[in-house]
Order: structure tokens, then C-alpha cells, then sequence
């Protein structure tokens, strides 16, 4: 019999000798393998056990997750996972000492009385908490739960996997230590509120999932108010890798993009940020569409010009640059003859390359590699590196040059997992924080 | 030539070929010499490295540093630590990744697209944020800087030694996350709302080093408004060691500390949560005195009786506990035969124990050893363990007995570092909060 279904399951057992094993009993008694076992909670009264079970089917799993729950009285099925479930147990970060509390002497130099002297010297030269803190290696990861990845407003809790996951790049990637701040409001005062109140505790802020329009008004006042970088992923995160990609895609293309016509296709806090970049980086005549007023009138504000319709700006673009979430929302008889097409919505995008390419583009990609990852850790890297107080255009469009340098021929963007990517990002920020310093 | 005053230099040296070689030719030539280098920052247009330097008086140090200064264009002495600083050097604590993002297939799972099951998994099963995300692991060390440690308003920034310090004794005892949140606030309701908006990030709230009054009503508040625990350390932690104390010294003593008259010299955040505990407790003459008519007032709002003077509760108490600040404010001639005195001020006492014991006290002791070290870390290990909703002073009144339970025999604590007192304290205060659910 194959056993080919490989499940975590998650149990409770009230902590009496001999419970365990009418567990693990019940178990092969029902033709599952126990793998694993790795205890999450010792506790007094039950433990929790994430007990590891290959079995043939899901009926078979549902026929041992049922006998398990009647195996003793107050056992209780807390969750059964699989592979990728698995992999967030426990969650996936932990706030670690750097310091070893092995004796009395270690505990008076680590804390009191011995950290008195650290707590004054920093009192006396604010500018030592660089030095002798970790807040000039933090970095806040802040939402509000109201545009987690494309699942939409699903609140701050359910959207904590998502902030954990940035926490893991930025230790792995760049060793920022990146922490989770849920925030339980939306109204942008509140948001600027709370943030302002607790950034000291940070060396930059990263916004994240915050939705459209607030995010916005949030970014810009934070921006404006705080002394330390501060810069929504979402926006201008996806905006650097964004033109990186465009960046490639034009060299493959032989399109030269400052010259070019560029069409933004939704307007977004991506759609927007991109065209902003765009013109930021040079690109003089910038056209986008969206079915929002309030979206076609903040490109106006920035300096871009709005057209009415895909169709309009599928005519008139050189190169297309879309993120509606809407598939299929470029006809392949759009398309002109050769253009530059990158339709980014995930997991399906306006068009697919493929068609794009045969109705006449020059060039086409969809966004699954288009990844933020390739941006966020190394910006902050190289701000925190250099004690820049924001992060600006030019640091950006260096970050997306860097991210440019680091692609191999023929390819949209790098592997986000090549760690000389990050450092080559922190690099060229870090140089232009501190060449604006002189 | 006896080299033994150890330093480390933090230099920031630009990256320029040859230029540490300068640097540590000046430091040998002043007859220094280098041991431990460590890189704290490579940076592209400079580069901090600490550098361990033995020489051989403070004059040969100040000689070194200049020369250093002077050893090429740009090159900056960061900062001269000795050993204590050193030990806080690039913080204490770090926001660590427990997972590992080796290959593209672990970037999707532990971040998009598969992250995106474990949002909407929690969405659709709140409960479920304990077992996927390290909310339910992870408590908030929230502090205003209002009154750190004795060295009264210095900011929550110059705090933060303090902070992280909590943060490496949660990890180290108790494999919590602790995270440092600094206010910019000290007013009730910006303190309260600013905690409100970002608790769902935590699974609960230790605040620290908030000065009195203004500790009392936040933490009052929160205590109300939030369905997780809170607790203010520089009340209850310090009150449930210091019970854990009282029934030490009254065991040697021969006391019945239940029974006993109970005096408080001091009524600030402390002495008031120290009475409130002993009430809690079952002690029922609890009396108590402050120069504040606002510090007596609480203590009679709660139960207890309010003494004119320090000469007063000498007289009448079995037992004194003062913590107060003010060293040698007991005088010998006020010692009571038999009297059991805890003089809990830091680092001077309100008396000596040596003096006390010679007046005629039945035991005396200082607060050297009254380290709330003992407390916290258990107490929250516990409530987290049981998913409880609050600390109560039943889980507090059976953390101080675990502490008890622990002490070695003669002694008035146990040791700090015993990683069993901490097990003994968490497991008495889940075994407490599960059997109020039930």
C-alpha cells in the first residue's frame, strides 16, 4: 500500500503517563507511519506534540485525525498541516540574544547593574544608540491587514505569516532584524499616530500591505514627520524591481526607455509608484489608465498623462507595464507590432507571454519573477548602513540599476536567492545615502 | 611594562587599501597591543571594526585614540568601550529567522505564493495565529524611559539597554520573544491607545520602567481593555519576588507572615503593589506610609492602613519592608527585638542588614539579591503556556511559592540563573490559569 499523504498533525494530550502511547497506538492501529515527532508545548497540565503521519489517502487521514480524538479523554486535534503549513509551526521568527547569560557576572554586565553605565552613556550621546543598541539594525514591517498579498482586506493577524516571511528575508538576505507590527486601525491618523509614537524602538520603517488609497496619505505624512527612512513595499518596492525588469526587457528589446512611450495599465499603489518611477528615472512621456478617477487624477498630479481606455493605451505605448489583477484584460489584437509587454498581476496575468509574443511583441513577461524580494532587503541594508534619514529617488533608481547588473543575459530579473544581489542593492544605495551626506 | 587596562575602539576607517594597516601601525608603535577584531559594519565607502587594544595605563590609551584620529583623512573613533559596553555592543538581541530559505522551493513556501494558505487558514480560524504564527509566543517590553532603573526620566531610547536585556532573559530562560517597543509618549491616553493599536502583534504586554503615577493608570486600563495579559514588572514582578522574600525571611525567622503586622515604608509603584500583594496574600494588618498624600491615598483605596511616620511603622510592624531610596533612612535605635526587616533599596539600603540584625531584628536583609529576574520571565512563560487572558494574583501569589520552593535552605532567593526556578514559577502559574478555565 503506497503511503504517499505526509501530514502534520498538531494534538494536545493531557499529561498523564500512558496517554501518548494510546496516541501513537491509534495511529499504526489505522495504517498510519509516524514520522517526527517534535514537541511544541510542555506543559503542565497537556502537552502539544506535532506528531509527523504518512499515510495512503485522505480518507485514511481523516480515519486516524477521528480515532486520535478518541483515543483518551481531553485530547484534543489542534491542527493538521501539510508541507507548507508545516512550514510556518511555531511561526518563523524569534526575537534571539546575541549574548551568552552563563554566570552572575555575565547577568550584572548584561543587564543590572552594569547596563546603568550603557543607559547613561546613550542618555549623554543620543547618537550611541547606534552602537550599543539594536535599533540602527531594525526595521518595523508594519500593516494594518487591509491588502494582504491579492487576498484583500483579511485583517493584521490572518496577514502575519506574510510580515514573518519579510522578517525571514531581511535576517537571511541583509541580517536586518525585521519585526512585525500588527496595527488594529486603518484610519490614516491613527496609523501615523501609532507609528510615530513607537519608531524610536526602530531604525526605519517598512509598510506593507496597506491598502489603497490610505496607504498613500500614511506613507507620505510618516515620510514628512519621522527623521528615519520610511518606504510602503508595495509601492515603491515593486516600483524598482519593476523598472529593473523593464530595464532588462528594453536591452532584449533594443528599446531605449527614457525615450520611449511608457502605458501603465491600473493604477494602483503599484501602477502609480511604477509611473512615478518611470518619470523619476527619466521617461518623458508617461501614459496610464484606470477605471478610478481618483487613480487617473493622482497620475495628473505627478506629472502623467491619463488616456481613456486599454485599448487606447495598447495603440499609443512602446512599452506596457500592467497590475490590474484582471487576466486576460490585454486582447492579443491589441497588440502592436513591437512592443514591449509586461503584465504583472498574480497569479494570472492580463495576458500570457506566450500570445503576447505571438501577436507581435517584441518582448513579454508576466510577473511570477517579478518579486519584491529582490528590492526591499538591500534598500534598507544600505539606508541602515549609511544613517539616511529617507529613502529617496536616487537611491531607488540605484537599486534598480544594481538589480540590473546582477541580471544574467536573457533573463527579466536575478535569482532572488544569489545573496550578491542584495549586497550589490545595499551597495548602491549606501553610496548614494552617503554621497548626498558630502 | 604591565599591559592590562583592556579597551575596544570602535573606528570607522573609508575603504581605502592600506588604511588599516596605518591604523594598526599607530597602535603598536603607542605600545598597544591588538587582540580581537571584529567587522561591525563593511560598508562601501567605510568600514567600523572593533578592535580589542591592551596598553598599558589610561594615559597610553588617550595616546593611542589621538594617534588613531590622526593615522589618516577620514578615519573616526567611533566609540571606547570597556568590557560592559562591550557586551551591549550591536545590541543585544536580534529578530531571528527559524527557518531556512535555501532554495526557490522554500522562498514559495515559507513566503508567496504558499504563505497565502497560512493567511487564509488563520482568516478563516483565528485560533489558529497560536500554532502558525510566534504571536502566541512573543510578549511586547513596552516602555516610556519615564523611570529606568534607578536612574529616574532618561527616554525610552537611552532605555533600551534595559529593554533588550529583559528581551535576552525572556529568550535565554524561557524561549520567549521579547520586543522592545519605545514610546515617544508618557501621556495615559496616548500610551494606552498606542498599545491597543498594536497588541495583536504580541501575546502579551510587559511594561516597564514607567514612572509612577502615571504606570498605575495605564496599567489599569490596558488590564481592562485587552484580552491578553499585562503586567507592569516594577509593580507585580517586584512585588511577587518580594513576597517570595517576606515568606523566606519569615521561615527563618520563625514568623507567620499571614498573621504578622506588615509594615511598608514607601509607597510609590513598588511599595503599593508590595502591599497590595500582601493583602492579596491573606496578611491582614497591612500598614503603610509615603511623604506623598497621593501615595497614601492609594494604599487606603485598597485596604490598607496609613501610618504618619517611618518611626511609626518601626514600632508596630513584625515585619518592615522599605523601598524607599533613601539610604540609612532606618536608624538602629528604631529596630524592633525580633523584627523582620527587608531594606530592599538599590544599590544603598534603607539599612544595613549587619546593622539591623545587631539592633535586635530577627533577620534583615538588603535588596542586592531581590532581583525580579526571578519573576517575569516564569510568569509570562505560564500565562503564554495556558493562553490565558490576564495575570491574575492568584497565578502571582503561586509564582512567589514556586519561588519559595525553590530557595535553597538559608538562602532568601534562589539563584538567578537556575534554569529550574523559572520552570517551577511557569508551570505554578499555567497550573493556576488552566484550572480557572475549567
Amino acid at each position: 500500500m503506497a503511503r504517499d499523504l505526509l501530514r502534520n498533525i498538531i494534538v494536545e494530550i493531557p499529561s498523564i503517563p500512558g496517554n501518548f502511547a494510546k496516541v501513537a497506538t491509534v495511529i499504526g492501529e489505522l495504517g498510519g507511519e509516524i514520522g517526527d515527532i517534535k514537541t511544541i508545548k510542555m506543559g503542565t497540565m497537556s502537552t502539544v506534540r506535532d506528531i509527523s503521519v504518512t499515510c495512503s489517502s485522505k480518507v485514511v487521514l481523516e480515519q486516524i485525525v477521528e480515532g486520535m480524538k478518541n483515543a483518551g479523554e481531553g485530547i484534543d486535534i489542534l491542527a493538521v498541516s501539510d508541507d507548507v503549513m508545516h512550514a510556518h509551526e511555531g511561526g518563523k521568527i524569534h526575537m534571539t540574544s546575541r549574548v551568552d547569560v552563563r554566570s552572575l557576572a555575565d547577568l550584572r554586565r548584561v543587564y543590572t547593574p552594569g547596563v546603568a553605565n550603557v543607559c547613561l552613556e546613550i542618555e549623554k550621546n543620543p547618537d550611541k544608540a547606534r552602537y550599543f543598541t539594536s535599533i540602527g539594525n531594525s526595521v518595523a514591517i508594519v500593516t494594518d491587514g487591509s491588502a494582504i498579498l491579492g487576498l484583500g482586506n483579511i485583517g493584521p493577524v490572518a496577514g502575519m505569516p506574510v510580515m514573518e516571511g519579510k522578517a525571514v528575508l531581511f535576517d537571511q538576505f541583509v541580517g536586518i532584524s525585521g519585526v512585525p507590527i500588527l496595527l488594529n486601525t486603518s484610519d490614516p491618523d491613527e496609523v501615523v499616530e501609532t507609528v510615530k509614537h513607537i519608531h524610536q524602538s526602530f531604525g526605519a520603517i517598512l509598510l506593507e500591505d496597506i491598502g489603497s488609497p490610505h496607504c498613500f496619505e500614511i506613507e507620505e505624512r510618516l515620510k514628512k514627520e519621522l527623521q528615519i527612512p520610511v518606504m510602503h513595499d508595495d509601492q515603491h518596492g515593486t516600483a524598482v524591481v519593476t523598472l529593473a525588469a523593464a530595464l532588462n526587457a528594453c536591452r532584449a528589446a533594443g528599446v531605449d526607455l527614457k525615450n520611449a512611450v511608457v502605458g501603465q495599465i491600473g493604477l494602483g499603489a503599484a501602477g502609480l509608484a511604477i509611473s512615478r518611477m518611470m518619470m523619476e528615472y527619466g521617461v518623458k512621456e508617461m501614459w496610464g489608465t484606470d477605471r478610478q478617477e481618483e487613480a487617473t487624477n493622482r497620475l495628473r498630479e505627478y506629472g502623467g498623462t491619463v488616456l481613456n481606455s486599454v485599448e487606447e493605451i495598447m495603440e499609443k505605448c512602446d512599452i506596457v507595464i500592467a497590475t490590474t489583477g484582471v487576466e486576460g484584460l490585454i486582447k492579443p489584437e491589441m497588440v502592436r507590432e513591437g512592443q514591449v509587454i509586461l503584465a504583472l498581476s498574480n497569479p494570472n496575468p492580463e495576458i500570457q507571454p506566450k500570445e503576447a509574443l505571438k501577436a507581435g511583441a517584441a518582448y513579454a513577461a508576466d510577473g511570477r519573477l517579478v518579486n519584491n524580494v529582490l528590492g526591499f532587503p538591500g534598500i534598507f541594508r544600505g539606508v541602515l548602513n549609511a544613517g539616511a534619514s529617507a529613502i529617496t529617488y536616487p537611491m531607488m533608481i540605484a537599486a534598480a540599476e544594481a538589480i540590473v547588473s546582477s541580471t544574467k543575459q536573457g533573463d527579466l530579473v536575478p535569482h532572488p536567492l544569489d545573496p550578491s544581489v542584495h549586497q550589490m542593492v545595499a551597495h548602491a544605495v549606501e553610496r548614494v545615502a552617503l554621497s548626498n551626506h558630502s
